[in-house]
């Protein structure tokens, strides 16, 4: 149990790379996995993560009034959308792990703290 | 600079979360950041991923034939997808690496090993 | 059945907005249809659009061979983003037959012929 | 003057259509325009009409307090969507106006008014 809840902890973009690599591999699925295939999934995933939200009117942070039922379905969508994430960086040879490290120094320049706080 | 190259090599979903939550808190924009908000930037961001592919017809894995510069560009879209994603998710109240992990659980008792080599 | 084709053949922008305004008040809809209600159901219909196309790499013009079954289903996923931007314009009262023609102006201004023929 | 009225009043689908046909052939475009080429774009501009709403929050009906400039802006987006998507279909073989037709008795059957009113 530990042992499951560290590895929950510190997962990391290049642990869900191999495994979605290997997944792949391993059903003969590679074959389909080219850059716009890929593109064209997520894009149909981040549709589905759009349906659970698109006539619920604003909802506040937390969603506190959400059953667990509707919670566990919107881990999943957006567990699709981060998986084909993954899974197109890869196909495309970029390291998405080193480029949001690097987005993120580029998001601290573009909005310095001084200038940002209106 | 090892230092660097091991925090780029176990950068966890965790660790994006706290820099976004910390880099949002910093600037003033919790504010701005529902639900439904953050899902239209994220939308918007695929939208920008997209338009990077739109007129290439079919591309190979790994890009080959891409200049260095188009492939960055190309890494700051999948990272913007990326970070909006996990601000998204905390927002939300979804552990984003549990809900990955079960997927991909959900996924291979989904498409079994001898069922899917087709 | 000379009546119903006439009909199709010139079915207009406003024609699908009054019949979708009719459509949504004799249910009892338009407390759902705001503006990001409305435009979150067109993502989520982009995203079932993308799904049609999502694995089958390239494919040629006219899709000689898609079955009939098909491309009723793509059909259907095309009218159902043209549905859902007709009505999200109705809502944020823009003449969308009016700004169309405008934009297509405005692209013969940014692509006039002399420069484009590369 | 009233003949542009006109003109706008009955802007049907199959005018869009002939005019982004012959667009495209002027500009020797027609290489590029594949399906999912066009679909990506959009998918890319479905984003741009995104970021118009992304930091807003719930925005009312009519949108009373957005500046006219911003109206202005909004009906070019939902005009390049509309655009594309036209383009798309013709370049499918998809008549994109009966397909609509039909989606609209489709969604009467599949909402009969008896049952939609609660």
């Amino acid at each position: 149990m530990s042992e499951r809840k560290e590895e929950e902890g510190s997962v990391s973009l290049e642990v869900l790379r191999m495994k979605m690599a290997e997944f792949s591999k391993e059903r003969n699925w590679d074959r389909f996995h080219s850059p716009r295939n890929l593109l064209l999934a997520l894009v149909g995933e981040v549709g589905e993560l759009s349906e659970i939200f698109q006539w619920k009117g604003e909802v506040p942070k937390g969603l506190p009034e959400w059953e667990e039922e509707e919670k566990k379905h919107l881990g999943e969508e957006l567990s699709d959308v981060l998986l084909y994430l993954v899974r197109l960086s890869d196909i495309c040879g970029i390291d998405l792990a080193k480029a949001a490290l690097r987005k993120l120094e580029l998001n601290a320049i573009k909005y310095p703290l001084s200038n940002s706080n209106n």
